[in-house]
């Protein structure tokens, strides 16, 4: 592998997840740049081939700028006084749909195409299989391969910000239902790691439902094939009950109710689980 | 198969639930007797080939006694005129761990062994393998395989019950999950069969990770390996803001922060994620 076969790239800000963006990029032989505020942070990636740009346009232009900030404030402040014309940018950056369209539209201005980005690992994982990189925009997936696996969403550049939060809603929900199962198994005795097999099954079992119920969802039509929404509602005070009696926190199964209770007084409860849709696309706190 | 070499059974309570498991054993050749409060919802049993039982008495001798009825209250009305002595009761009722236990002693004082047992499956499914049977208490479970699975979780009767409650909150807590994610790709014109395949990706990805954060939780000890809680909390506000921003219901993701917030005000900013546990198993209800 030569370095002649891959592209240049720049990695502007290195933090922990900006020096494993630029390790990856350097152990795979992308000519790798690199720019941090502080540019001590940059001396060990020098030491393994890295050239450490000494402007912000020189960082700019030495390659695919790829940026990886505490916020967009930090992007906005460090691009401003640059010359964007004909760069391309992957702003990697954590924040949401709305900064990413914005911040598209900005660039865009400045003569820079831009692409949106979500890293959906931990700095360790960088450069694995398993470090998902999500972008949207405009299309360069292949240059990044070199961090993992990538997914290149569609045109939209608020997707990858999107998809990023549907992801991190799947893992704290799932963690914290699991969390209330092994705390109400401790109250009998049971062990997290005995329970936690169990909690497996199940998570797998009903992540097989999901294709089906998202037809429904797409469909605008709810039948109770398995069971009815209120059958759902007569389960949920069960486990409300069960829980208060064992003594647990109580609040995970009270907001199932929440939203069941909802959706039975606007008419669904005989229809099946995913009707709960309407109440989560409207706006509200509780 | 020959009705010789199966336990004779008796189903009381021919709801729904009760009808498919009296329609399993006769289909696998258990000789089934059958007791209802209004005896017409026996006869297409009855013209299968089932027994119709006279009396409590009758029901509850004639063979292994499974119960299933609305709740515990409706068992203890329709058992307390009958003979316990010798009988061996398997109650599927839906009920909680405290009522499980109880019935348990009441059963005990009047000469009966007791089972209590969940079923975590819908009628339609009783009688394969997806469907599971939760036992605790005695052991009877090679004489129930003709419902489903059927995992005998040890003799404390309050078992089934809890792993059915937490088999509960995992199915509402990665649907919730789900739904709210969807809700969110849906302001992007993403429809649900399109990100369903991401989000099963992520609920088969955190299900992996179960079996290693119960260690942590039973080891008592929580290093921050892929990242510490104060992270997760500055994503878990990004996750609040872009819902908001997107106009959709934010009570899942302040769910996820609220009880973060309280195990970062109780020190444990530092750690991982699990730590949490130390939340959810102190009462309350928020």
């Amino acid at each position: 592998m030569t370095n002649d076969s891959k592209a240049p790239v720049t990695i502007l800000g290195l933090g922990l997840m900006g020096q494993a963006l630029a390790a990856a990029f350097l152990d795979n032989g992308h000519p790798t740049t690199v720019w941090n505020r502080t540019p001590a942070k940059a001396e060990h990636l020098v030491a393994r081939g890295a050239r450490l740009a000494t402007t912000i346009d020189d960082a700019v232009k030495a390659g695919l700028a790829i940026i990886c900030l505490t916020d967009y404030h930090a992007v906005h402040d460090l691009l401003a006084p640059a010359d964007l014309d004909g760069a391309v940018l992957v702003n990697l950056t954590s924040g949401t749909s709305t900064e990413a369209r914005d911040t598209a539209r900005w660039a865009a201005q400045r003569g820079a195409r831009y692409v949106d980005g979500a890293i959906m690992a931990t700095p360790p994982y960088i450069g694995t299989p398993d470090a998902l990189i999500l972008l949207s925009g405009a299309p360069v997936d292949d240059q990044l391969t070199a961090l993992g696996t990538v997914n290149h969403l569609g045109p939209d550049h608020g997707l990858a910000s999107l998809y990023d939060a549907g992801g991190l809603t799947m893992m704290w929900g799932i963690l914290n239902a699991w969390l209330h199962g092994t705390a109400l198994l401790r109250t009998a005795g049971v062990n997290a790691a005995t329970y936690a097999p169990f909690a497996q099954h199940l998570a797998r079992g009903v992540a097989e439902w999901l294709p089906g119920y998202a037809s429904q969802i797409d469909n605008n039509a709810y039948p109770a094939e398995a069971s009815a929404l209120e059958t759902d509602a007569r389960a949920m005070d069960h486990l409300i009950a069960e829980s208060e009696a064992v003594g647990i926190n109580t609040a995970l199964p009270r907001l199932f109710k929440t939203f069941a209770a909802r959706a039975i007084s606007a008419g669904h409860g005989g229809e099946q689980y995913p009707v709960l849709i309407e109440e989560f696309i409207k706006p509200g706190n509780e």
